[in-house]
Formats: structure tokens, C-alpha cells, sequence
């Protein structure tokens, strides 16, 4: 294949496995890799949702080796699918690094919105979310 | 019915109609009212994804009048949705005066986290993710 793959960085649940979306779901099932912080945490998300795909671990460790591997496979082609363990990859998360080196390499970077650890937090406190959230947006 | 009923707090898509979680779809089949912040917009949703629901509208000029009538409702024993045009409620949105009406009526607040704009519009932005969510952060 000649066309370069994507990379998406695709949100996962904060806890409860039904807080995922339908797009996230769906470019899963559609990738041809996934690279996932936790595999056992990754696995126990894709049985939940009935998808059965190549997974490989990517965590702050092993970043740069593994980094390079995720990018040749995107160069030749395939779609690869970055999750971290819970919420948003590069948010808190390992990430970072290997978007600045798909953005080098010229290839396609799309985020896939969901949960976001910070706010469901700052939600679920339960105390009124407009002290926390003009706090946390001043 | 004596028990109270719950308001759940939903996060809606952000541009992507797909951008919707498992559990909030579930949570917008079962409850009895949805209050949306635009019910044209929430309509489109809800008719995308096969939901038919008693819909009110709930916007930041009806929000005192319209959220004694949510709160008698709940207390009556309904559970309500709320949600506004898109992304999370009470972020940018209305329903801070709601959420704190529901506390002091001891009415237990449910919410169901999903896309949040700001975060959207960040890591959207195509540059460097940890430029912009550290500054964010900080």
C-alpha cells in the first residue's frame, strides 16, 4: 500500500466500561493495530465491546523503541489506534512523544473526544461544578 | 411513586454525531424527560440515534422558572436529562443553577461524562498536544 495509515488517539472509559463512544468503537473495530498503555486493562475494554484485534503495548518505557515501530507501520500503510489506560492518550498519559513523531513524519493525527479524567473528576465530586470549573478554567 | 427520581447530567456530541457514549444513549432511553438546551439541536440527536422522548426546553433565560418545574418533576419521582447544545452541561453551558437547586432539594445528581469542547478544541488543534494541555494544567 502506497497511502499513509492514520493515528488516532482514542478517549476510553474512566471506570465504567459503557463510557466510550460510538466513533471510538467504531474506528476499533476498524484499525489494524491498537497500541494501548495496559494491554490487560485494553483486552478487558475490547471483549466488553466483543472486538478482537492486534494488540501492542505502548507505555512510557518503552515510548521511543516502540514509537518507532507504531510510525513504520502507519508509513507502510496501516491505521493504528493509540489508547491509553483510562481517558485521553497524552492527557496525563504516554503519548506525547509519539504524536510529535507522526507530526514530523507528516502523517494524519485524529482524536477521538471522550471522557477526560480532570473534569469527570471535578463532576463527580458532587459539591455545585460552578466553583470547581470557573476554578479550573481561570 | 414516593422515591425520588435522579438528574443526570449528559455529555452530547461536539460536531461528530457519533461522538456519543454507550451509557448516555442508555441513560437518554430510560429516563422521562430530557430538558436540552436546544431542542432542534438535541431533536437531530435523538432522531439519529432512533430515541423518541418528551423533550423541554431549558436555556439560560428559562432556567429559574423552567428549573423549579425540572425539580418538582424529580422530586415527584421522574428522573430528567439534562443537556445542553453540545459537549458537557454546566461547562460553558446552563445548568449550574439547576444542579445547585437539585442539591438542596437532596435530589441525587447523576453525571455521564463525554466530550468536553475545550479538550476537543485543544488536542483538534493539529499542533503539539503537551504544549497546549500543560499550559492548560498549570
Amino acid at each position: 500500500m502506497n497511502e499513509k495509515g492514520v493515528l488516532y488517539l482514542i478517549a476510553t472509559p474512566i471506570g465504567n466500561l459503557e463510557d466510550i463512544t460510538l466513533r471510538a468503537i467504531r474506528i476499533l473495530k476498524e484499525v489494524d493495530l491498537i497500541a494501548a498503555e495496559d494491554t490487560r486493562q485494553t483486552l478487558k475494554l475490547l471483549n466488553h465491546l466483543g472486538i478482537s484485534k492486534p494488540l501492542t503495548s505502548f507505555f512510557r518505557h518503552n515510548e521511543s523503541q516502540k514509537g518507532a515501530y507504531i510510525i513504520k507501520k502507519i508509513l507502510d500503510g496501516e491505521s493504528v489506534a493509540l489508547v491509553s489506560d483510562a481517558g485521553t492518550p497524552g492527557i496525563s498519559d504516554p503519548g506525547e512523544e509519539l504524536v510529535t513523531l507522526a507530526i514530523k513524519n507528516g502523517i494524519k493525527i485524529s482524536p477521538i473526544p471522550g471522557p477526560v479524567a480532570a473534569i469527570s473528576g471535578l463532576i463527580a465530586s458532587g459539591l455545585p461544578q460552578d466553583l470547581h470549573l470557573k476554578a479550573f478554567y481561570q
